[in-house]
């Protein structure tokens, strides 16, 4: 790990660094400011540290009732949850679905599966679209898949139905199958519905990765799914399913007893729950939005539309002593106890990622602190 | 994958296949026998399925008012879990000790973190003690660990002081460290006392793999461990615990309640319920030794002393129509409706890997079974 200076102190540039890594570092230079502000992140993808995005009882009970049923404790078979897939236009068979110990498992999944000597997979920059000339320009013979992320981490953008299926052709044309991550599926809230891949499985395979995490509120649940949408069978001559299978066998999964409470959770969650998520995730947006319109030196190209986050770009040029986005997040969490995500960490140097999953009150406090900190350090 | 033939009847060969997968197999053998017996499933190592062995109220609970608290539904932080680990002769620091889901992921994480190009690992074929001897032949300057798995599984054997020391002392002699897989610790009743690994990682670095799974009886909890026993810093050059780290950082990990429950789990669970499943265990091992001795095609070498499995071996020659293992596990679910593993699936043909976590009536019925079963098929 490389290590530069940063204003006569050491810090750790993000270098082989974790998301996670980073954030802890921003949040370790929160300490010992002497003021009186409360640390504010906008850095983690994790709604629960708000009270306003709570789960729904339902869904806690469920999972309280299959434990205190005493069926659940042990092994779980490797098996289906279909219930929880956004119908596509065809028949799922049951092997066509895994249970995976949340989203992370499922990509570690697939990426164990699709991979041989010399395979590569196209994974995404941030962005608002897929560039697909660029993805035709890259793929080669060795390309066995390529990755999207809708609605989009960390861009907060909705891919339309027309441009998901020219995804799907160019794959089809590219020979290769894609990787959806759509963990953040259904928090769409812009113009554009969100529109799950799966639906353009008989172009080309799609591999369906997703979660309870954000659209119930629980990442800390570890439930997630792998789905194969692949009606024409196009994966069956590999022995694409009985990897798929063995694989799973192997795999610890999720705890038993949260995934036998899957059933009861989606039954007992009402529509006005996924509303009052969406409805706050709409506003935040807007608040972002429009408080970055007043802070001369970010800005944000597209509004965010999906998701939980957002890329604005920062002009260094504006500030008098702030080197890139590294050194801005440093310096910020130092004196404004708010943490975010400098770009470098998503590939993206002089960006910022600003996760809106909080409450109202907190975005717009912290918002204000952003402002008054690039008042305080503009040429 | 192979198919051979048995009978007249195509059966997958276990090449290739899980463990999960030939259990599959078995368990569907057992269908439309036409008779009313009640399966009886001795392949595999999960108590649950049997009302004597079920988990303390108190830790269900725990797990319950972690769940109700609602503050444990969030991502949590890449962390310690110190509180379970035998305490070794030295004093354990808190990047020590990562919580994993179940010893499934904490195996994972061992392997991926210790892995180089070129790399080899000793991984144990089961046995009652390790070959030492053969250890020092077979291992060469690439190789980088040596597994020991203690309490043993699959042949129940649990390790003495002076045979944990001389495995320390050989890794030593190597330059290798130990993974010590202790997910059966605790579960001793015979003349050996469990006696952790780490106690010897001041002699070569040892990293124990444990889990809440067999001793709390809660498998489908997903709730492991991996302490790295390291006093002398061994591992700290090659920036191990930094790459260790950041591997725990990317995995997915445990439920976030379930692991909050951990310190009430363990202050609630009393003695007197790890004494019960101790006693259960000791009773069927000592069914298993007296039942077999009583079957003249089978016999077993070791009584079993700890965890929940032992072996047997098996004698095809004085069986007029059974080829090999496979073959007797096959047809012992047919006719009998009892399903044991077949050695093979652990490396040793013409053994039989019975796991003893049942219920005792259950467990003698299902000994009955294989004694007619072996005097039917007798030559």
């Amino acid at each position: 790990m490389e290590v530069e200076k940063n204003g006569g102190q050491e810090i750790e540039a993000p270098k082989n660094i974790t998301i996670k890594g980073i954030l802890g570092l921003l949040m370790a230079n929160t300490d010992g400011n002497g003021d009186a502000k409360k640390v504010i992140s906008l850095g983690m993808g994790d709604p629960t540290a708000y009270s306003c995005f709570y789960t729904t009882s339902a869904a806690q009970e469920a999972v309280v009732d299959a434990l205190r049923s005493a069926k659940f404790n042990g092994y779980s078979p490797t098996g289906s949850c279909r219930i929880f897939v956004p119908q596509p236009p065809y028949e799922l068979a049951p092997d066509d679905v895994y249970v995976t110990a949340g989203c992370t498992q499922a990509i570690e999944i697939a990426l164990s599966i699709i991979n041989r000597p010399g395979a590569n997979i196209l994974l995404p920059r941030p962005g608002w679209e897929v560039d697909l000339s660029a993805v035709e320009n890259l793929a080669d013979h060795n390309t066995v898949a390529m990755v999207i992320i809708n609605p989009g981490n960390p861009c907060g953008s909705v891919y339309t139905y027309q441009h998901l299926k020219e995804i799907a052709e160019t794959a089809k044309r590219l020979g290769t199958l894609v990787i959806a991550d759509e963990v953040y599926g259904h928090l769409a809230f812009g113009a554009n519905p969100f529109v799950p891949m799966g639906v353009f499985g008989s172009l080309t395979p799609v591999l369906t990765l997703g979660s309870m995490s954000k659209r119930w509120l629980v990442p800390g649940w570890r439930l997630g799914w792998l789905v194969t949408n692949d009606p024409d069978g196009s994966l069956k001559s590999p022995k694409f399913v009985e990897r798929l299978k063995k694989y799973c066998d192997i795999c610890g999964g999720p705890a038993t007893f949260i995934q036998a409470a899957v059933p009861a959770v989606i039954e007992g969650t009402q529509e006005v729950f996924f509303n009052k998520t969406i409805n706050i995730l709409k506003q935040n947006s807007d608040t972002c939005f429009q408080k970055i319109k007043e802070i001369h030196c970010i800005s944000c190209p597209h509004k965010a539309e999906g998701s939980m986050a957002l890329m604005v770009k920062l002009n260094v040029s504006l500030l008098k002593d702030i080197s890139d986005d590294l050194d801005f997040c440093f310096k910020l969490a130092k004196e404004e106890s708010v943490i975010i995500l400098p770009g470098v960490a998503v590939g993206l140097k002089n960006w910022l990622r600003i996760t809106f999953a909080a409450d109202p009150c907190a975005l717009g406090e912290a918002l204000e602190r952003v402002k008054s900190f690039c008042q305080r350090h503009s040429c």
